[in-house]
C-alpha cells in the first residue's frame, strides 16, 4: 500500500514538538512520562494550543464577532475553563452541559442553549440557573420554553433557529433548501416570529443559523455568514426592534485527512469588512452582538489520544498494530462518526527519530470487531509491544462522542497540560 | 417517499403484542405504563423472548453444540443471568465482562475470554478468578497469558483463534484469505500450535473460529462450521491429544432491515447430521464440546428502545418526528455502527390501532447533528408531542455500544420484564 503524505508530522510541528530523542512532547512534557503517570489509553489536552487557537481566531474575526465555545465538542469543565479564561462564553446542548459550563466559571448570561430536542426538565434547570438565551427550533419547543419561563416567573431571551431556503444554495454557501429537522424553515420565518412575539414570557432577541460542519473554506463560511445577516435583518424588521444577538454557529473545520487544507484565517479576515459594513449600515443589526460558537476548531488540535501497542502482526502482506486504545474511546478516529468514506485520522508513533523507514500500517483496537480500527494505512516506523502511538486532532468529539461501555473496558484518564504541569481532569477507571 | 414493508409489525407479532387499544405490550405489560414508571428514553428487555429464542436455538443445534452467550452484546448481569438460567456459559472480552458474568452467577469454568487485545491486568483478573479458557490471538498475547499463568501458579486452558485461509472463501462460506488482525493466520497454524505447546503454563485444549457477523443464511454458517471442524482436527493431530473445546463463534444474524429474511433454524438443523458424523468419526474431535456463542441473535429480538416525541415538524414535504431518544443511546439504529448503507431499523408507534394511514416518517434524536436519526422513512401513523415510538431489535449492541456521553444527556433506565413484572436493571441518570 502506498504511504500517504504525513499530516501527523505537520500537526506535531505546528502544535507540539519532538525532543532530540524523537519523543513526542506536549506543552514541554514527554508523552512517555505522561503515560507512566496516568496509564494508557490516555487523552492529553494542551492548554497552550487551545489558547493560541482561540486567540488566532478572535484576532481574525475581531470587529465582527465574538467567539464562544461549543461545549459538546469537549464538555470537560477544565477544557471549558481554558476557553472561558480567554473570553469565551458557552454554547450548550443539554442541562448537564449547562452545569459543566457553570462549573467552569462561565456566567449564566454568557450561555446559549441550542439543540433540536430540549425537554422540560432541562429547560427548568437552565431557566432556574439564569441562562442568557435559548434557541427555538420548532413550535412545540417554543411553547415548552414559554411554559417553563412562566413556571419560573421569568422572561426568557430567545433566538430563532432558521433552516435556510433554496437561495442559500447559491455561490459557495452550500446550504439550504432541503428538508431538515433543525430550526424553522426560512419560508415560515415570519409566522414563527409572530408566534414568538405572541408569547408574553419570551423576548425574541436573536437569530441562530448553523449552516454546516467541518467548513475548511473561508469563502463558504463568509457566504453563510452574509446570508445569516440577511435573515437577522428580516427578524429585526418584523419585530420592529434592533436585534441583540446573531449566532452564526460553529462549523469551522480542522484538517483530519491527508490532503485537507487548514482553514485560511487570512482569507476569512479579508472577507469581513463587507460583513462589518452590512452590520453598521442596518440600524436593526448595528448594536447586535455577533457570535461564532465553534467547538471542534478550538479544542480539536489541542488533543492527543495515546494508546500502547499490545502486539504487532503481519498477516498476508499487511502489518497490524494492535493497541489498548480503540473505537470505544475514539469513535471518530475509527471512521464510525458520520464518515461516508473511512479515511485515517493523523496518527504518529510517540517515539520517532525520523530515521527508520515508514510503512503503511493498520492500527487496530482491542475490541472484537473489524470496526475497531484507528488507522488503515498510517505511515509509521517499525513498532513493537510496549510502544506508544498517538492520534492527533483528538481534542474534540473524542471520549464523550464514543461508546465507552462497548466491551466494558475502563475509561481512560483525561489530562490537561498547562504551564509545564499535567493534571488529571478525569481519572482513569 | 414510498412506504417500505413493515418489518416492525412482523416482529411485534412474533415477540410482543398489542392490546385492543393498539398499545404495545411487552411480556403482557403496557409500554405506556412502563414509561410512566421508568421515564423515557427507556430500554425494555423481555425475558420470555430471550428464553424462547435461546431454547429454539438449542433445540436446533442439539447433539452438535452447546450455546453460550456473548456478553458484549448486552453485558447487563440481569440479562446474562436469564441466559445462564437456561444453561448458557459466557463468552467475554474484558475483565469487567468477566465480573459481569460472575455477578450473573456464571461459574468461572463456563467462561471463555476472547478478543484481540487482552492486557496484563485483565489477564490477572480472569486467571485469579479461575476462568475456563482463554483464546489466544497472537504471539505477544500468548506470552502475556503464559506469564500471567506463572504469576498465579496456574495452568491455563487456552484455544487458538485461527484466521482462515483462502480455501475458506469457497462455497457459501465467504470468509478467509484476507489479512486480519484477528487470530493466527491458518498458514502459520502449525508453528503457533508448537509455540503454545512449548509454554509450560498453557494447556492447548481448543480452537476458536469466528467467521463473521450477522449471518442470515444457514448454508453460510454450516459451511463455516464444517471448515472449523477441519481446523480443529489439525490441532488435535498436531498435539496428539483429543481436542476439548471447539468454539465456532457467534455470527448468527437477526433481521434488521426491510427485506431481511430471518435465519432458518430448520435449514440449520437439516445440515447438522453431516457435521455430527464428522465429529464422531474423528477420535481427536469426538469428545470435544462444540460451542456457539451468539450475542445479537439471543438478546437482540428481546429488546425495545422507547422514546417520547418532543415535536413533529413538516419541512419542505418531509415529516420529522423529534424525540428524546437518539444515537447517544442507540448508535446502531442511527446507522453509525458499521453500516455502509444506512437503512432503517424496525420502528413502530407504541400506540397504533392500525386504522390510521401510514406515512414515511423520519425519526430524529435531540442531538445537534444530522447523524442523530433513528429512522429515515419509518411507516408510521400520525404522531404528536407526547406520543411514544419504539425501536425493535434493540436488545443487543444498544446502550453499551453507544456514545452515552455525547451531549451529556442522562443515561436511560434499562428494564427487564419477567413473569408479568418489570424491574429496573439499570437506573436512569
Amino acid at each position: 500500500m502506498a504511504v500517504p503524505p504525513d499530516l501527523a508530522a505537520a500537526l506535531i510541528a505546528e502544535n507540539f514538538s519532538r525532543d532530540a530523542g524523537g519523543v513526542l512532547r506536549v506543552g514541554g512534557l514527554s508523552v512517555i512520562d505522561l503515560t507512566k503517570e496516568f496509564g494508557t489509553p490516555l487523552f492529553v489536552y494542551d492548554a497552550g494550543t487551545m489558547r493560541r487557537t482561540y486567540r488566532a481566531l478572535c484576532a481574525a474575526v475581531t470587529g465582527f464577532a465574538e467567539v464562544d465555545f461549543s461545549v459538546k465538542a469537549n464538555p470537560n469543565p477544565a477544557v471549558i475553563r481554558v476557553f472561558h479564561e480567554e473570553g469565551a462564553g458557552a454554547e450548550i446542548a443539554s442541562g448537564a452541559e449547562f452545569d459543566a459550563a457553570r462549573a467552569a466559571g462561565v456566567p449564566p448570561e454568557r450561555i446559549l442553549f441550542a439543540g433540536p430536542g430540549k425537554g422540560a426538565a432541562d429547560l427548568d434547570r437552565v431557566i432556574a440557573g439564569g441562562i442568557g438565551e435559548i434557541h427555538l427550533e420548532n413550535r412545540e419547543e417554543m411553547v415548552r420554553v414559554a411554559a417553563a419561563a412562566e413556571r419560573h416567573g421569568a422572561t426568557v431571551r430567545v433566538a430563532l433557529r432558521i433552516n435556510p431556503g433554496a437561495a442559500a444554495q447559491g455561490g459557495a454557501m452550500r446550504m439550504g433548501g432541503k428538508p431538515s429537522p433543525f430550526g424553522f424553515d426560512e419560508e415560515a420565518m415570519d409566522a414563527a416570529i409572530d408566534a414568538v412575539e405572541a408569547q408574553a414570557a419570551l423576548r425574541l432577541v436573536g437569530l441562530h443559523l448553523f449552516a454546516g460542519t467541518q467548513g475548511l473554506k473561508a469563502e463558504t463560511l463568509l457566504g453563510q455568514w452574509a446570508y445569516g445577516l440577511g435573515l437577522a435583518a428580516r427578524i429585526a424588521r418584523r419585530t420592529g426592534r434592533p436585534l441583540e444577538t446573531i449566532d452564526l454557529g460553529g462549523g469551522l473545520g480542522i484538517p483530519y485527512f491527508s490532503g485537507d487544507a487548514a482553514l485560511d484565517l487570512g482569507a476569512l479576515r479579508a472577507g469581513l469588512p463587507d460583513l462589518i459594513a452590512t452590520l453598521r449600515a442596518d440600524p436593526g443589526l448595528a448594536s447586535a452582538r455577533v457570535v461564532l460558537e465553534p467547538g471542534r476548531y478550538l479544542a480539536g488540535p489541542a488533543g492527543l489520544y495515546v494508546a500502547r501497542v499490545l502486539a504487532v502482526k503481519e498477516s498476508r502482506g499487511s502489518r497490524f498494530v494492535i493497541t489498548d486504545g480503540g473505537m470505544h474511546h475514539h469513535l471518530g478516529a475509527s471512521g464510525n462518526l458520520g464518515q461516508v468514506v473511512k479515511r485515517d485520522f493523523p496518527l504518529a508513533a510517540v517515539v520517532d527519530g525520523g530515521a527508520a523507514a515508514r510503512a503503511a500500517t493498520a492500527v487496530v483496537g482491542p475490541l472484537c470487531t473489524p470496526l475497531d480500527m484507528l488507522a488503515r494505512a498510517a505511515p509509521l516506523p517499525p513498532l513493537a509491544e510496549g510502544d506508544l502511538v498517538a492520534v492527533l486532532q483528538s481534542g474534540a468529539y473524542g471520549l464523550t462522542a464514543s461508546p465507552t461501555g462497548f466491551l466494558s473496558h475502563p475509561l481512560p484518564a483525561e489530562v490537561l497540560v498547562e504551564d509545564g504541569r499535567a493534571t488529571a481532569i478525569r481519572h482513569r477507571g
